[in-house]
């Protein structure tokens, strides 16, 4: 298939990432074929699962994909399980893998033992490449770290910060959509259980602990430098919405005489995002029925000069610019492409 | 009617909290008698604009209820207009007023007209008793300045917090169902604005500025002196809820050493509200789903060390236990009944 | 425990439908004890699983609690499980047993055979009780055969219309919330599959098969006579609501000139069920809304004439007068209670 | 404008339709530019009032636009408001109107007269082209009637049918997204009102009267024949949802032994709608979800052997197949564009 288009391959393309990856790349102009694996259902056709995709493609088992042929593969495994299937891919030859997992995101391999576990593959952290490319730019090599959903409401909306204010105190309250449980049905995720409702959650023995939490300290200091941003608390709760997600961030200074105006803070975010398509502030407050479907982050911010407090909004669509979006944009920037290409009506 | 029973007056009873009202007072054990009063609806069933009400009350026009003969009336207007109702019902003799206003909340007459305009009755500012119960007690007087949906949340949670720790900061992340913004419609209420969405609101020209906030500050005041509770932020939001609300709050301490644990705030919780049937704390964040349709109002923490915080979590129904239900506990306790008078099924 | 209150027992206590019988007689006034059994939960709180349920029970195994004992039990177990267990309850000495399966409601075994399977317990067919009182008045025995929720607002409807009117031809749309496809996770169930979404069900093999297809002719021929009652046709849908049922029902006759006036059929439903507390209608089509979260059925009729076409309307909340809200008036009514003993609020 | 590309109108850009159009045609390849009119929000930029359409565009007001230079107007105004503006719009020279509103899809004055009003353009009646290309193909002309959203659903799944059988009753009942409604705010489109619940509507004094019946008989005859098609009855529902449309289609023949196999009707389904992108049959009924966002039209059937009648199924998206997204398919097919230009993401 090669020359006719990227050949790309999605694995994990049964869940909700997955099934949004099968979505955008049928769409998608420089796309000639594609592979969708999935251990659980090979064999099925992929409209079968997933009806409101009208595509023709049917599940192979994950075995039977040639990664030596693949352009490109999105491997959308929980952590831990993506790790070894993104290295053997790079090494029977995939010249891109996007990898949607938490396992390459952490930089320091510490890091991620202490909150995820031993790490399987090590050797090829360093290699990866963070894809926040409204903050990194596009990556140059072979290996894309996708970002969590929750990590690139939280960066996007306080890097321009941090690398201007000396800050003191980061806590942040996220909502998500019931889609960013995954698919797979539980008490949790029944309808009965999250409709008219809304359940704070990543608490652990009366602690917050949720994984995204180191994802957005590391990533913040890589921007700022070590010393510059404090231990985030974050918060997240899932609410009765099937996709989209809203972040909260309060905000306190070293020195509360920096307080900025309103007004400098959007003009931050307008100047650190000039010429990104996906990425835009505005002076209302963003709502999550504004970026649902698309790509788009909307930011925001309000001061609140009577309690010395800076309040940041990150408003996105987790299973787009929270996961499969994201990867597409990756994908298009490390091969020289538009980063909307394919995307254009998601701006 | 008197004598066989309480006779009671609803103004504003074609509203959510007047509505809810006329639900749960139908149904109650000491009322005798009951006027429902609307300036838009008077002629009309009640039923009939709330057909879920299977009662036999008509609205009639304020002016046309008997006020002397009334033993407690509930004024439900918006605020500016009702301090004038409640004035009138008190001088002609109305035994009790219970006001679901925001107009004698607030003790300090500058603070009302700072936020809301000038006071209309400031003489009545300090008769009225704020009627959170479980942290003012039964009012004595006849006069009841029923609290705010979102300050009862919030002061339920802080007031055993500021009682015994130094704080230094509150921030308070707060969400509502849509019955919280009225019965009127509009393009914010409208199914499609608020469905699938999730929107902040009660900001000003950049600026956080919900009228609960000074409630907040003020009456926490109260509980444990000026100047050991700092300037709040209060940053609501709209759910796609009909009803129920939780806020998560954040707080931090003057000595970040003294921290406490997460069972120390629960044992706190259960001290100060032992005894009270509708106030309890779990180990649990509470949901909103545990709380709607009930007068409870769920309370819980969490203890960041990392970053040195306390997150205190306050659910409730917004219409129960943040307006009508708290209205009816709050006459049940001024007349001598047990609290949960009538409102039995919602415990 | 006897003597001081009914000692009831709660058979599938875990269930939607367990656990709202669980709210409802823990409120009784007649009830004295409660054992609430679930195999799955045994040794939990009731209360750690549905946390919205303020009560002290703790879920026990169904083999620890003395059936002898037992003034009533309530089975909420799955057709052919529930059968085995209601004659061991009988055998045991149970008073009174409200079975909420299918096992029960058909008296004709091979009809039970046809659409559910080899019937476990036949020999108890003859003596129960199909529980809608409106239509068949109290038990004076042992074993109530709760009705179906679909069948509930169907013959509530309809059994007015074919005990008057000769009637061709039958079609129920009926509508669902998702409680009614039980508390175990699916991915039916999962929010994001039901949210924002309707889809029909009780098809197999492209023709309509639900369960309750049989129950309702049955029930009705029951009421006017085999001849008068034609096979119906079926199709319930979910809905993405977490309680709730509505039938839309299309009705032909065998003589187009006996075409009532809507008024008439408003008139036979008030004449019929008169003095019944539950169950009322209405000039306007009744709404979900107007019946979620209470015991009652309502009705309304609609009259094509260009078509000549009868349209009847049922609501009802699935959970309540569709189960065990009805399995309570049941026990209130078998026992010699006032059929809405426990159940005031829920009218 | 022209020569770079359409130069597209839209008059009533504020509606629900409206917007949708607005989105539609900023990415539609063959549109070099478009004039967005509103009576009510003249002078606001469309992104301010729709913030989820990143556009540029400022409503202007309808008498600003330039009608002689449009080569496409698309109204989007109610009936009865609509054909006078058609008529404008023609008379200055525009080159295609496609007409959104009723006003047009009736070709009997008389019928029209009965069930709107007296029609204020009449002689433009015979001239306008019904807009379902899947059954009447593109039009020639230079005015487009585009048909209802009920029954662009109901005539889809019908005409197949009554083209092969004797049909001697047709019952639809339809459900319908809130969007259906319109975007003006009213107490039925309140969230509060129209969450959790579902409402039968379209009744008037006790009998079905919602006018897309006689536009579905109407339609249907022209394909079948007047004596094929009897009286339609047909009952809407409002639904807890933004967006979609399910109608289930009870259908008896004059003949019962034509009843057909379901694999014959999917078979004409097949045949009758080969080589068009958006409308297809599948075995199982399909869900408001498979189609939502979507310009899809899905429809499937049951044959009900035991009762004697046909079930027929057809979902579609109310905004899209069902408004504006057959209006820019019309626009297609009129001027000889694929049908799908600009639409190839709604496939």
């Amino acid at each position: 298939m090669r020359g006719m288009g990227l050949n790309v391959g999605i694995y994990g393309g049964s869940g909700y990432a997955g099934s949004e990856l099968v979505r955008l790349l049928s769409g998608h102009p420089e796309v000639g074929g594609m592979s969708v694996a999935s251990r659980g259902y090979a064999g099925q056709a992929v409209a079968e699962v997933y009806p409101h995709l009208a595509v023709e493609e049917v599940y192979v088992e994950p075995g039977r994909v040639d990664a030596s042929s693949l352009d490109v593969a999105f491997v959308a495994y929980p952590h831990m399980e993506s790790a070894g299937v993104v290295r053997d891919l790079l090494e029977a030859g995939t010249r891109l893998v996007v990898d949607l997992s938490a396992d390459f995101r952490l930089k320091e391999v510490a890091l991620y033992n202490e909150w995820y576990g031993e790490h399987p593959v090590p050797e090829l952290l360093e290699e990866a490449h963070y894809g926040l490319p409204e903050v990194f730019g596009a990556s140059g090599g072979r290996l894309v770290a996708n970002p969590g959903c929750y990590p690139t409401a939280a960066v996007l909306a306080l890097a321009p910060v941090v690398k201007r204010l000396r800050v003191s105190s980061v806590s942040i309250n996220a909502l998500s959509g019931v889609s960013g449980a995954g698919a797979k049905p539980s008490t949790k995720t029944h309808f009965v259980s999250a409709n008219e409702n809304v359940s704070p959650y990543g608490l652990t023995d009366g602690s917050p602990r949720h994984r995204h939490t180191p994802e957005i300290e590391a990533v913040l200091r890589q921007v700022a430098g070590e010393a510059r941003v404090p231990e985030v608390t974050f918060i997240p709760h899932l609410l009765p919405i099937s996709r989209g997600e809203l972040e909260t961030i309060f905000v306190e200074l070293e020195d509360p005489g920096e307080l900025p105006e309103t007004r400098e803070v959007l003009d931050w975010y307008a100047e650190d995002y000039e010429g990104w398509a996906f990425v835009e502030a505005q002076r209302e407050a963003p709502q999550i029925s504004h970026v649902v479907n698309t790509n788009r982050a909307r930011l925001s911010a309000a001061v609140d000069r009577r309690a010395g407090k800076l309040v940041l909004f990150a408003a996105l669509d987790n299973l787009l610019k929270g996961a499969s979006g994201a990867a597409v944009q990756n994908m298009n920037l490390a091969l020289g492409y538009p980063e909307d290409a394919g995307l254009e009506y998601l701006k």
